[in-house]
């Protein structure tokens, strides 16, 4: 907050809010914003909101909905804003964004439509800005989703310097008689596993809390990581977004209910979010040993002195999403996941129990 | 954050995060949430993401879109939270959050179907959250659209004790031939304003500005605020939401487009939000005796001793909403405004111009 220096007039601008920064922002983005849109988006970039055409009747891309049921869903990045903030690397959390909405979004059976960001800053610095909405925007684009509006405000006095926060918010479709539910799994179908990239976006209280308690420097690559990358790069890869890998399963396995659920494994991991995708009278059985935990897991897991549970119950320990299907199909599933680049494994199967994960 | 007191492992809940505080505020938003929830709404509270029927069949509630576009804003509530926390009062801004999202989308001749708030604190208090969530819902209702979602981050290291920040995101959907572009207007359209209930959710980093140069108490009542309600509930009044009355005007003056434009006056004032609503080789004229400017307004303005221009470019001076309408009409769209309890009323017409907004 500005003081009124002269004791003359107080402006807007003295107030801490810079009208120009953001016409100057709005030029950058907009290039970032128009490499989203489809011919179903509809309107004018800067418009009082953005508009979206649902059915879309030319000959490449037919979508007409019968019964058409809305999927949204809304998230943020979290602390995990904290770490590209203090290493000024801008261009990596937009995909977060993108990526806890859609990726919570297609669980229902829904296809991605649009998106929408809220930015908020201590102030508008437009290069930041931009790079920040180049990543939503690069998000989008992997999501097959269109970036169809969005909101930066500047708070000098709730965002302390530097900082910032960013979430957004997705809408997409799908035929009602396809939508996914949570009562469609059945003892016998399978679990398959697809890996995250790392962190994800969750758990980063601890993950920070980690790095002070043991000292751990961001700038540095460690041996236990395996890799040449910075621990701060690490824990800035950006979440895998499974928009368009799982959106093609559920076209192809349309029918018999074949895919019976999905959870996307966010905060509280794999005990706290597949149970979300069946019934309390079953259990997901899941053989630890059936995929690789990323090396980050184990480092910070070994910094922290974090229990085993812990680390289960806070983080998502290499699989990113799930899959529960019919048997007979899972290895089929497991395939077409694999030719679309996705390490897709079973990873476990549905038991008689009581609605819970059991980690074997 | 709290460190590692004992050197021992460390948990998510050392790290700042109190998940049971999360469930304990679910318990309590729910009855608030599904006081919003209409037939359309599918589905459980607390799936991965909320789901809504866009067609619906039953005779009391008939919607059958031929081609449906779906229209979406996002908006936060801006530094008025700031007030609220200062005050403690939690359950007004809920609705300025809902207000700065529908006002927007129904500019564009659509009708809300449902919002989803982002709501991020420093320490879930869930008595505290369950008020912000309240007001939301209290704002879906007077804007007739479904809580669908939301989320609530904890992030004790970006927001300062007692700090939260809180934004929203809005679908709607209107008919593509009934859409409201900019390109309507004509010379001699006249202009309906419809009054604010003060400063909205605008400009109140310049109102704190001012409050803190001149001192004012918020816990004070002012003669010249010519009411006995304290300066701090003045500021916290919510704003309004047309979407109810805008929808019955659009629906009832639908043919031969009699509405041809309308701006959500937000921050920028009426000079930057109307033009929004109409092409370049327009004016806007309007007589400024031709409404009441509330209290508040100058009361701010002479405390921060604010020019007229500055004034107006950052507030809306007493227009929440413009509409620009049919000469033939504008008589009877007034009058049916007004059955609704909207003391609207003509401010000004439509003459060549450059885009501008002409204050006479």
């Amino acid at each position: 907050m500005t003081a009124n220096r002269e004791g003359k007039s107080l402006t807007y601008a003295q107030s801490g809010v810079d009208i120009h920064a953001g016409d100057d922002m709005v030029g950058r983005i907009e290039h970032h914003v128009r490499r989203t849109y489809t011919p179903r988006v509809l309107g004018d970039f800067g418009s009082f909101a953005g508009c979206f055409r649902l059915d879309f009747n030319e000959k490449l891309f037919k979508r007409n909905y019968r019964d058409p049921v809305l999927v949204s869903s809304t998230d943020g990045v979290g602390s995990k804003v904290k770490i590209a903030a203090q290493l000024k690397i801008y261009d990596t959390v937009g995909q977060d964004c993108v990526a806890m909405n859609v990726n919570d979004l297609i669980c229902q059976g829904a296809e991605p439509l649009f998106f929408l960001d809220y930015l908020a800053v201590h102030k508008l610095e437009p290069a930041v800005a931009e790079q920040l909405v180049k990543g939503v925007a690069d998000g989008c684009v992997l999501a097959g989703c269109a970036l169809l509006g969005g909101e930066t405000a500047e708070m000098p006095d709730l965002y302390a310097p530097g900082d910032f926060d960013l979430a957004g918010f997705t809408v997409g479709v799908c035929e009602l008689k396809r939508m996914i539910t949570g009562a469609r799994a059945e003892i016998g179908d399978v679990v398959i596993g697809i890996p995250s990239s790392g962190i994800h976006s969750n758990g980063y209280s601890l993950v920070r809390a980690i790095v002070k308690h043991a000292g751990l420097d961001l700038d540095k690559s460690y041996t236990e990581l395996k890799s040449d990358v910075p621990l701060g790069r690490v824990l800035l890869e950006p979440t895998r977004i499974y928009a368009k890998q799982i959106v093609s399963v559920v076209r192809k396995y349309r029918v018999k209910k074949i895919v019976a659920g999905m959870a996307h494994i966010t905060g509280s991991g794999l005990p706290g979010n597949l149970p979300r995708a069946f019934a309390s009278d079953l259990n997901a059985k899941l053989n630890r040993k059936s995929w690789d935990v990323p090396p980050v897991f184990g480092f910070l897991q070994s910094h922290g002195n974090v229990s085993d549970a812990e680390m289960f119950d806070v983080f998502n320990m290499g699989i990113g999403f799930t899959l529960i299907v019919r048997p007979a199909f899972a290895d089929s599933i497991v395939e077409h996941l694999r030719k679309q680049g996705e390490a897709a494994r079973v990873i476990g199967k549905m038991v008689r129990g009581t609605g819970q994960v059991v980690l074997a």
